[in-house]
């Protein structure tokens, strides 16, 4: 038996330095984050829960009755490199998720259980609208950068996960974008062609200035 | 009025021709593949339908009590170029998945609703396995290439989404590379160090010959 | 001499065969595209013209007194599998390019000869505005899917080229978005809080149904 | 309108935080370089400035009558990770740019205004050459990596921006790196085939020893 | 003459700073590793020491009269970024090559001189069995992340050079994922098949605990 | 044992169709090549004989006394899609391997046995020559676009086995790109500031006219 005794010395001397950061690259958050992501946090100081989000239950619904739980590279450093992150999502009866549009992801719905239905969309850059309402067990790929919407459309809460093509995805909510700022009114009415009664109030509503 | 209605025709003529096929590429299945993925259908044959997976439920459980329903790039062409897939499993009550491995895929596992629990873990190339029992809510991280399993350890179904890092991931059973073909029997025997009538009790239980 | 013609000979039969494919990739435009772009076009009938793109001078300006002019892997197939492509623009006085984004290209805008100042700007994912008004010799940078506006705030034409970070960029014009198709209006009402009478009156400019 | 206060508050919450690093990563160039670029500039600092290259005109003519502007990551660090950068370039009557390579990126020429003709060309690795006569409102790509020329061939002054495929391209003059450094006579009179008379004058030249 | 003078002065300054960081980025190793690589070291301190490899000879073969040695990014700094490394194998006269995976490397076998022969194949994930006896002069490739195997099939030694694609390829020993460490017997037992006396053996022999 | 049974009938249904095709992509040689390379061959069509490369040997040195044998995409399809190519080289006592470049590829030199010693190098963009005489066992980088030579500088012949970043390299040999082809004979003399003389000289050893 003496000869495998000594393979095993032989290859765990050859593969046991930094071979753990070969496998996996957990981020090490607190290092400044690059174009690709952040450092790999040391081999040594990783553990099984950094593979594990244990966190992935809804909070209370927020005064719109959805309540909305990333699990991204930052709070789930697993997920360092990969190019895709998760969330979880909940609407009460008669939600809606204002239109937006994630600038540098695909997303992926994946409608819960349950018996409400999610109605969600998409519109392309050529102006066609893709909508569909999702039941149990559906899932709807929604293109990156394009704008896109959801809400509850059936009876009782709706839920479902998502997943993004990316480790953090940005979100441009258009309402935030447009009212939410101190872009000058004068340019959003002339670039959006919105009355400026409009602009203003949704100025007001958003606490925009400008 | 008109300039608007000019503007309209302008930006229309100008992002019409083809311009849905920029902001998606659904696989053109019949198509040969590449090593990129395959052709993108033909927009004007796009519908919304081809956004929507909507089988994703499970069969019944095979005699091991589990079910396995896969959503990839071939059977949910909207995935196509987008680098991830997914399948839903379920394990009746004490159901195990056999030690394998996904040689370009990373897995994610989203452990699903119910009391039952999930039991997983993989092995690093320096041979410090990783191990977690999963409940509602939990999400693991499995990184590429690494062998790992899963069993059902609680009372009741246990159920989950998985993601793959790979549109059409590939799954090397360990049993069935082993004993399911015609790899002769010497050559297993000592490229892995079991006994020849181990080898032989297994050849015959999966059906492998040599 | 008889060796270095012996060496010619050599190298030249060595490199000859489909070697000018190796060094470019012209695109094939009447193939199928895929998800990466299109076949090369065979070396054999690559001439230099496939080099070259010559029509890049603005027609007359539109009703809005800006004309566009795209040199993209569409009519510029030397661009094919290089990642990004051009524009000419050209603003009359007084002209406004409308809020847009391009889902999944950067935007470098290169400020063209003449007194005229073309202000541009783009909205980042929490909001803030980024706004400049640029002269002769500057160059503006356009993250990746963000909304952005531009319009000419001088006396004269205000010129430029723009570069894409994709050899065919889609262009999401919010107004025709949201307006200028069968979207139901209460579902873009709802999702983007804007007033019944506001959206009915810019479905009518242009010409959404629903 | 309470709830949509309150939606503002969850959705600013939830995409406050670190958000602008999502949008883009602005080069950190007292930071160490990577292969892929450097580390993101924290967004906190980043001003509209950063996006903005205000240097982008020419300086006086050489003694060759040519003038190069960069506008590359380095002065200009919106581009990191991009994977492109500009150059200005001004050649007076007569003046020649001599026969170079890039060695890791694609270079295309933007023949600017003015009467003046461009005349440039590439050679391939199968040793065709691909030369054109630009004018103004011409573009030529010249594919990564092959040797290339120019001059001006008319009359006053030529001028154009180029754009590469790379955030800091590389520079390779064929005379400097034969003739201006200390790589041995000998050795470049064997591997290239030129008299030793003309590497003795053509070394003098470019002040190389060896 | 001075004319040159001057370009040569141009060209220089234009050119030299931080130049050599562009044509090749030659590991930090000292600095933190991230899924991409390791930091660039300081071009003035690259030394024509770092472009070369110069302990690429076996050392005494193991008990299982084999040896390996590995040119790999962190001994060999060059390969920082590129995507591949290369190692040694020199078999013995009967030597095996125990039943092992790459999870994110192709490789590729390039059989020495001399008489012997080695045998080596892979398993895919359909379990086909793709083997081959390599002489002199064969290369044999290795698809990503399979199950393969090898042995000295002939009489004498049996050498060879190997490439992987991965600047640091980790290696996936089969019974040393099993049974070399503390894996609990039963895990092993269920989700392998192996028979629990088997388990037992080979984990007294690898020394693994559970 | 009729549980496992089925268990293998339904992992083998799960996994049989096309599954080949996701653990590599052979190449369909006769099929267009894209900017990614080739289609892949049917699985059904594919035999260990398409991951075996059997003519790895040298023929007889030309007038130069070096040969020169490539294995890449379009001689072993295997390699399609890799990235990396390889080829084998052999010098007689006091060859030279003239000056060139690969446009796209990293070169790596694997020097092979014998007494006698290969002499190369490579110069920076900023005009720095890195060069080193190999002996058995070196290996040596030349880094990606970067003009670099090699001669037998020992005694007897050199031999080695070189790895190309590239399935399918490129390679400028500088005298064949300046004088073997039509380029004016006065545009190779402005461009390269070389003699008329000598430009005469070689472009009739080149063979090249104008």
């Amino acid at each position: 038996m003496t000869p495998i005794i000594f393979l095993l010395a032989f290859l765990v001397s050859t593969i046991n330095s930094h071979v753990a950061a070969i496998d996996f690259c957990v981020a090490d958050v607190k290092a400044g984050v690059t174009s690709v992501g952040y450092p790999c946090k040391s081999p040594s100081k990783v553990t099984v829960d950094d593979f594990v989000f244990s966190n992935f239950t809804n909070g209370p619904p927020n005064q719109f009755n959805f309540s909305f739980t990333p699990a991204d590279v930052e709070n789930f450093p697993a997920l360092n490199g990969l190019g895709f992150s998760f969330a979880k999502v909940e609407l009460e009866e008669g939600a809606t998720v204002p239109m937006h549009a994630h600038p540098d992801a695909t997303e992926v719905v994946i409608a819960g259980s349950g018996p409400a239905k999610y109605t969600t969309g998409f519109i392309t850059s050529d102006n066609v609208v893709y909508t569909k309402t999702l039941t149990e067990g559906d899932i709807f790929v929604i293109p990156k950068g394009l704008l896109h919407f959801g809400f509850n459309s059936g009876k009782g809460k709706a839920s479902g996960v998502t997943l993004f093509g990316s480790g953090k995805p940005s979100i441009q909510v258009l309402d935030l974008a447009l009212f939410g700022n101190n872009l000058d009114s004068s340019i959003v009415e002339k670039t959006t062609f919105l009355d400026a009664a409009q602009v203003k109030k949704l100025k007001a509503l958003f606490k925009g200035s400008g």
